[in-house]
């Protein structure tokens, strides 16, 4: 059972404290902090939170708490998560961990220096689907993974300091790129060694000085690719893609705008529908349970269970600072023009690593490439010759 | 907090317990009832469970626990019930409540006179789709609702008392119809009066003495239709599909075979997919968390803050037993080949009542029958003249 | 080749003329007729129709054209018909064939006296899917088949006359019901005679004196059961989804409302989108090619080839008597309130069959009733003893 | 009428065919060729088609026949279509035009020198769903296009010669980038000016010479952005996906997986699914007609019927040759590791351009960023103050 300190009270420390009080659990919100009194106050008052205070370093440090959710827009971080972690708490870092990878790198210092426990909130990873096809990868269902595809876009974030590329760190990229790496580097193995990106991005919308999309690569050592799509210049709602393509399976999963709710309304106009949807009328696409199918409450649980448990929870600052390098090495690709090296100081996975292929070999001569059904019912088989390398077809009758 | 009392270690069991159990919580399952001795102990071992017996009476009126839930099979509920409401405790009991509404009524009768709390552990009400569903009925949304279509189909039960007709009160209506009934009726309203039922089954694949397949239409007092089908003879996995129809939307819900998780697997062969799934290759259709999306966790939630705070849950004994009522009435009318009037001895919900609808008018001397857009992108007008009672179209050019 | 008359300038009219003139083929109409002289003009006019005429003789023998497809409303099919056999010319009549079975007989032998090639136009006998899930049904892929479910709604009809049962022979079951009988009749086999119906309908929603909804069970004689939805109060769309459940498989198709092309718009307003489309911003779903998707092309494919050939089309007019007679059957039972017999003065089909299940056997004392992998991993089965009829359970291990 | 000769009795040969001679049509083709004896025999046997050769000469110069169809392996294409046009023939040559772009602009200036009618084959411009895709476009329902996505994946072709990179020009970039990149040309605007490229490839899975898989981004004058993804490394099917962001809108196409037919079998093993299906049980996803889904149909008609009106069809040589250079472009690219320029040496769109964003304003001193219902049910704006740059919050009440 924990008391914990809540800083921020907007969209995504509101998302964690439905995650948390709206059900009948032992771990509550004792303390609130927000910038605005007011809104601290009112927050307190809607979900029954004991205390709440302007004060960051009194809520940090308030003798009753023993964890330290940060909330907070990415520029105020690291104040605050260095600050947890001197006054010996728990520190939970919502996404991205830094706003680069420096900032990163000495959080991460910073918590393990004082040997304190720390979660990264990335929530994403916790989603109902994403843990379930986890489990299909463990299982060997889709053979090698090969290729991982994440997409987060909608029509832009929330709050005004999102839009301002100095106190986000970034824009479209930072934002929701953070959470498109991750989900990757859970299906490929996070002992993999990010090496290199390629990235694009442009501001193609709004009169922002950050990007508003973004299309990046990520390749790892044993040259699997990353693919991610971010952009706040989609229309039609929230789109949350991944796809995970392996030798032997494929993987899609759709965590919002397409998952079993369907209303068509010509009433319409009836108030809040999910996530940045964009119609009240028509056809909509609503999220039965929008706080478990984004991965809060199983995150909390994750964390917590760890923290009790003595373990490690499965995203910790190490990732978050993994995640900023490559994002670093994604705006640097946006200006040179070209592939640029993901840079970490700090390597915790495999070292190189060499995996060979084995061919499938056929009628001891051949390697297999492919086989397919034509149209005629036949079965086609394509055969490598081992010794001229030629190419043949060979026709199996039905 | 509560400690319970879980009679029963099938499948349902397993799910209850799964609810309450996977989270951090503060209620618990303190006292595990089986009939058999290897699966009560087992069971215990399994999910942490202080006690295990076989002894009914013995599990009931532990005096740790406060609440009891009955999972046991259906001519099983009666007899735990009442041994339960004697003993003064809270009683929880799956679906359906009884075999045929003289069971479901002396249940009923035995709570109440005991004034023990008492829930009727319908989880499919409960799901997050349903929920959400019914916030957009409440809203108007949708209008008036006319028709309420739910439907569950699946391979058939995993247990052999549910194929015993004597055992279950009959096949897969009793089994399956009870959820589709009661879905349709919180979103009809629960007040409105179910009048008369039409219903067929048959034994269509199954070498059984109940029905694997039934279709049935529930007529209510203000003229809304609910239809079920129902079905041990489907393939390819579960099903649970509902449909809600309103003068001005309409909602369609998928709760299991599409919910945004895709699986292709060459590989296949690993195990557990979701509940009734039928292949294990090929293209797959998981569900991400098969326990929330069943409604479980919300239930227990409702169930247990009802109880704290001395309300009514939002299902009660008295539901069950009018569900069982319309139950009894299809089987009638399997047996008739007509429609059969539903004999509610206690009805508490509205009296009868009558509604009017009143008519758009159209330019004084029309009433609007509907608008369509043409493929020439004309809008037509449908009118009926009031003074004749002829029909008319109108053209409305671009 | 063929010269066509078409009688009739409605959307039907014109969704036929799409289908002959919108492609290069050398099929065309050449003589168009309706009951408006402006519309005649403008019809011939916009699709390069040589002659056009109000006079329904001469619209008929016109001297060049052999093939009379009559496209008129449901009142006016027979008198056309019958002109149209008399004067020697192939006649292809549009759904339903007559507005009851009366009527149909009375066309049926018209065209047979005169010894004229006929076709029922039932279009959606022919949608791309219909055919390849016939085609799937055809090679055993679904076993037996058990239960065919049939369901068109939309919000009512665009022409005045289907608002009059006098002139369409009723309502919403007559409009649709037809194609879904005939659907469900291609899937179970045409030679299985249909037994009796149970069938309710109201009028929900419109100031009409016709059903604008109805739903039926049509038993055929070998116990399986054919399912229709209708409904003119539907809100959304045109619905049209078919499904067809085997002892060994299962078949959704969705013709219409959800076929891989989607669309958002904010701009919105931008004319026709779907034939009964209902909303035109927000999330839309048109069909990439609407007539194709609704059989048009490949029904006069199939007609004209059959006359080319000397063979009977899929469709004929004494599968349109054997509609009429199940829907007037349906009628019937709105007002009885009960199942009512098919009565079919002329069969064709198979004489009463007699077939039998052979139940699978399990180690010889054992029937087997199913088996499902559980949450733990282990596969179940359930088994019936052939001697004592009891139902058992054995767990197979992983 | 047209008289056609084929080149190629390969799969494509098969589906041109299938496109002309499966309808009531007047365009038949009257020779066909193959280099394999056999196959042309055969292949004219089955088709009803009155000459067979071996000779490319002969069936290209037959008298009969005006128009000539190039159906054959890419590393052909350049010799008949030349030869072709010193005939003085109609050419219709399948897609990619060439193997690279000077093989591209060599054939297209063979037709423009001897003055013939020549249509580039590429089909999927031509399916049913980009049609009327490009129809919404065309009014505008998704405002200023910005970004397009194309997506071709399966488990690799069906013919030994694709595999090979000398006679196909490439790997699956060549295969089937060119319908992505001309895809996303038509929906951007084909006279704006593709500029440069950025792409990934790679060998994952086949023991190959070429890439079996890649990722390329295209950026147009304008700032607009294409994206293909190609794999022949896909598992489950062939994935044939378009998306089109824009502005106010967006639009997504699923040609092939997904199209609302899906069947289950537990039977299985029944043959032919549809092209590239990878499973033969379990659950199964069919196109109903796939020759029609792919665009066939519509890509003749568009051909002879400009062929006729002596206008240019949708897709030309040139349009060929302009995919040719954008995929030499991304070959570079992939070499290079860097954004690489469109060479194109003909460039007959638009010159360069300068299109200006207009802001919208409000209240005079801003300029919207965005709007958002919260969950609160409240709508925030988020606004930039035009003097000072700063972004700013404003909150609407209900």
């Amino acid at each position: 059972m924990h008391k914990l300190t809540l800083l921020g009270t907007g969209l995504i420390g509101l998302f964690y404290t439905m995650a948390l009080h709206k059900r009948r659990g032992y771990d509550k919100i004792y303390v609130v902090y927000s910038r605005t009194r007011s809104n601290a106050q009112s927050f307190a008052e809607q979900w029954g939170i004991s205390k709440w205070t302007t004060n960051l370093k009194e809520a940090i440090e308030d003798p009753e708490t023993d964890v330290v959710v940060v909330a907070l827009p990415n520029f105020l971080h690291k104040e605050a998560v260095i600050m947890a972690a001197e006054a010996g708490k728990v520190v939970l870092c919502t996404k991205p961990l830094g706003r680069n990878a420096e900032e990163a790198l000495s959080m991460l210092e910073a918590v393990e220096k004082a040997g304190v426990f720390h979660g990264y909130l990335e929530d994403l990873v916790y989603t109902p689907k994403t843990l379930k096809a986890l489990e299909f990868v463990g299982t060997g269902a889709l053979g090698t993974i090969l290729w991982v595809r994440s997409r987060e876009t909608h029509a832009g974030p929330h709050s005004a300091w999102f839009w301002d590329p100095e106190l986000a760190g970034g824009g479209a990229i930072i934002d929701m790129g953070c959470h498109c790496i991750e989900i990757a580097r859970n299906f490929i193995g996070k002992d993999i060694r990010p090496v290199e990106v390629i990235c694009w991005a442009d501001t193609l919308v709004h009169p922002i000085a950050s990007e508003d999309h973004g299309i990046g690569l990520v390749r790892f050592e044993n040259g699997v690719i990353a693919q991610f799509e971010v952009s706040w210049a989609f229309r039609g709602g929230m789109d949350l893609r991944d796809e995970v393509v392996g030798t032997d399976g494929t993987i899609w999963i759709n965590h919002f705008l397409r998952t079993g709710l369907e209303v068509f309304t010509a009433a319409g106009g009836k108030g809040y529908i999910s996530e940045k949807a964009e119609s009240e009328s028509g056809w909509l696409f609503p999220v039965g349970d929008e706080v478990h199918a984004l991965g809060y409450p199983n995150m909390f649980d994750d964390m917590l269970n760890a923290l009790d448990e003595g373990k490690a929870p499965m995203e910790t600052f190490y990732d978050g600072y993994v995640v900023n390098a490559i994002i670093d090495a994604c705006y640097r690709s946006v200006k040179s023009k070209r592939w640029e090296p993901v840079q970490l100081e700090v390597w915790r996975g495999k070292p190189k690593q060499t995996e060979k292929k084995r061919p499938i070999e056929y009628e001891d001569k051949y390697i297999l490439i492919k086989e397919e059904r034509m149209p005629n019912g036949k079965v086609k088989l394509l055969l490598k010759e081992k010794h001229t390398n030629k190419i043949v077809e060979k026709i199996i009758p039905k």
